[in-house]
């Protein structure tokens, strides 16, 4: 593999001005991984947040392919631009633009997925795809690789499949309730988060900055992807609400959590609210145990378990935030504590953060793929 | 009382530029409420966010007073503003601040009320105390009016007495889980909060609003009220952690709603998180109950419930956000949906929003003082 500097700026890449959020962890140099025994890439929905974000965990991770296909809407079709030294060409989406594909990475909505992920499939790629279009379809993996990745037998390059990435909230849950659910069993899980903006695309993250400058300049802020005020407020989840009162996004961490974590039985009461923030996740989560649990024990656990950090330090009020996440690949969780509430050591309180386009969609659904090489 | 235009705009007033928050209640044209069988009222505090806020209820509300005693700490001292009508002098805070004070309206913070609080009282003034000094002292009534009005029996103008104001997030939540309560009794609450800038006073409003600008012009936030950036952001309370894990926050609503209901069984896991809101709170709470209680049954209950306005409109996703009850009285609720992690009707799911300075400290001060007319 040829080490080269590189300078990946894909375009239309959404950046806040610099704040004081950690830095992202994307090295000056790193290495190329365009390699001839590669697999041959093609990313659905490129000019996305999460295709951006795509692009940037291939290359943090030296991911191998030997061509990159750069698909989008007719409306991107012909722009260029450079990754990892090379120009490319953005492709007009079609059924045509499979052939050759070993793996499709998909984010380009449910009903691009729904279309194109099966004439994908049919043609022998792999799709990974991160929309919620087949999640809960019978047979399709629906896959976070630290906690279920059994459920990727008999997936492999060569023979066409769909693979479905979790929704960025499960997957941030599921990441730091695992670890505690294969030592004591959860029984029940209380969630309440506080969603960033990237959950609602690149476009969402845009409207909050420009809310937040026209309300500090006294005007009427811009509603265009939401219909309410979004700068210094917060609101229920903008999914559409099923009749036992519960929304889409709730309903999401119910149904996929008991998928992944093949238990039918498992019970989950989210209430899933967006807040200002622009892209990591908080989730506060309230777990009950079959088996008794103390927090130390679960603060071991948690310290030890592959893409947690735990952040958990009571003397200097020091713990999770969404800008400690923001860039980052690992899950964090702190506020470790015994369930007050609860009689004996069978309930834990939890407070996870993580970066929604980055674990929570474009960083799972790269190493979904990388199960496959 | 005398019908009068007066120009209410006492200085140090906070007000973020124009949004489309719901505009303020406070009518152009109000009473006054001066008069000679008023009581004699002393604001202590009265350059701060809540101390602002004691004079525009009182405003609102067309409060009986014969004089106001304006006091701050010396720094504030000899500056004037007007009040309806009238031109103030701040004075400077010391135990003679009291002599010939009916009722004393105190939020100059912990430390003050537990020196000058019980000054005030043996001087005969009735107390009403803002701050946590006292909340938990056995003896000392701890009054949210629509709650708890008998744990007023025996205090009345002309005897000295302290009560204290419950903390923003007990009075805000218990508001709309009381008449469930009544009802149904809650067995066990979790709680998850959303909490604004407000808590923490007009300087953090402020440093909320400048962080803001900073990062939007890409600058380095100033970090002054707290230790990490708000702005874009949000964070585990800032309030000292103690053995159990829990935060003092969330100890006041744990100890505040059993000494408010009396009720030393009830259980409660709070969980507060600050998100970067100005001035109103939201929570996420999570009712088990003793008696079945079905959610058109509790919707119903909580439109009859005075000081509660029920949005919860699933078709159009209409649910309470902070902007929504900014600079109003009534605290809102919305999301009633039957817990479906549990069994029957055993347990609810809500979500609230209240202004936090006004019902959440102000207006709860004044309705407690109301009492004693």
């Amino acid at each position: 593999m040829q080490a080269a500097t590189i300078h990946h700026q894909p375009r239309l890449r959404h950046r806040l001005p610099p704040t004081t959020a950690a830095p992202s962890r994307r090295p000056t140099s790193i290495r190329m991984s365009l390699r001839d025994d590669g697999p041959s890439l093609a990313i659905v929905g490129v000019t996305g947040a999460v295709g951006q974000e795509f692009l940037s965990v291939l290359s943090d991770r030296d991911f191998p392919y030997s061509s990159i296909r750069m698909l989008a809407s007719r409306r991107s079709a012909g722009r260029r631009f450079t990754f990892e030294e090379r120009e490319y060409v953005i492709e007009e989406l079609t059924p045509d633009s499979f052939d050759g594909v070993d793996v499709a990475l998909f984010s380009a909505g449910g009903s691009v997925s729904r279309e194109l992920g099966p004439v994908a499939a049919a043609k022998g790629a792999v799709v990974v795809d991160n929309s919620s279009a087949f999640r809960m379809v019978p047979g399709v993996p629906l896959v976070i690789p630290e906690v279920n990745p059994e459920a990727m037998d008999g997936v492999r390059i060569g023979k066409g499949a769909i693979v479905a990435n979790p929704n960025c909230s499960t997957i941030i849950c599921l990441m730091a309730a695992t670890p505690l659910h294969r030592v004591a069993k959860v029984t029940r899980m209380v969630v309440d988060t506080y969603q960033a903006a990237s959950g609602a695309g690149a476009a969402a993250m845009e409207e909050l900055e420009l809310q937040t400058r026209e309300v500090l300049e006294g005007k009427k802020p811009t509603c265009k992807i939401f219909s309410q005020q979004y700068a210094f407020n917060l609101f229920s989840h903008n999914s559409a609400l099923q009749s036992n009162g519960y929304n889409e996004e709730e309903m999401k961490l119910v149904n996929e959590t008991r998928k992944i974590w093949s238990d039918n039985d498992i019970k989950v009461t989210p209430t899933c609210i967006r807040v200002p923030v622009m892209r990591a996740h908080a989730e506060s989560i309230k777990l009950q145990f079959e088996k008794p649990l103390d927090e130390n024990t679960a603060r071991e656990i948690l310290s030890n378990a592959a893409g947690l950090v735990v952040i958990d330090d009571r003397a200097t009020n020091s713990f999770p935030t969404p800008l400690k996440v923001s860039n980052k690949d690992d899950i964090a969780v702190g506020r470790i504590r015994r369930d007050l509430s609860m009689d004996g050591d069978y309930g834990l309180s939890i407070f996870v953060c993580g970066d929604q386009i980055r674990k929570g969609a474009a960083l799972n659904a790269v190493q979904i793929a990388e199960m496959l090489l």
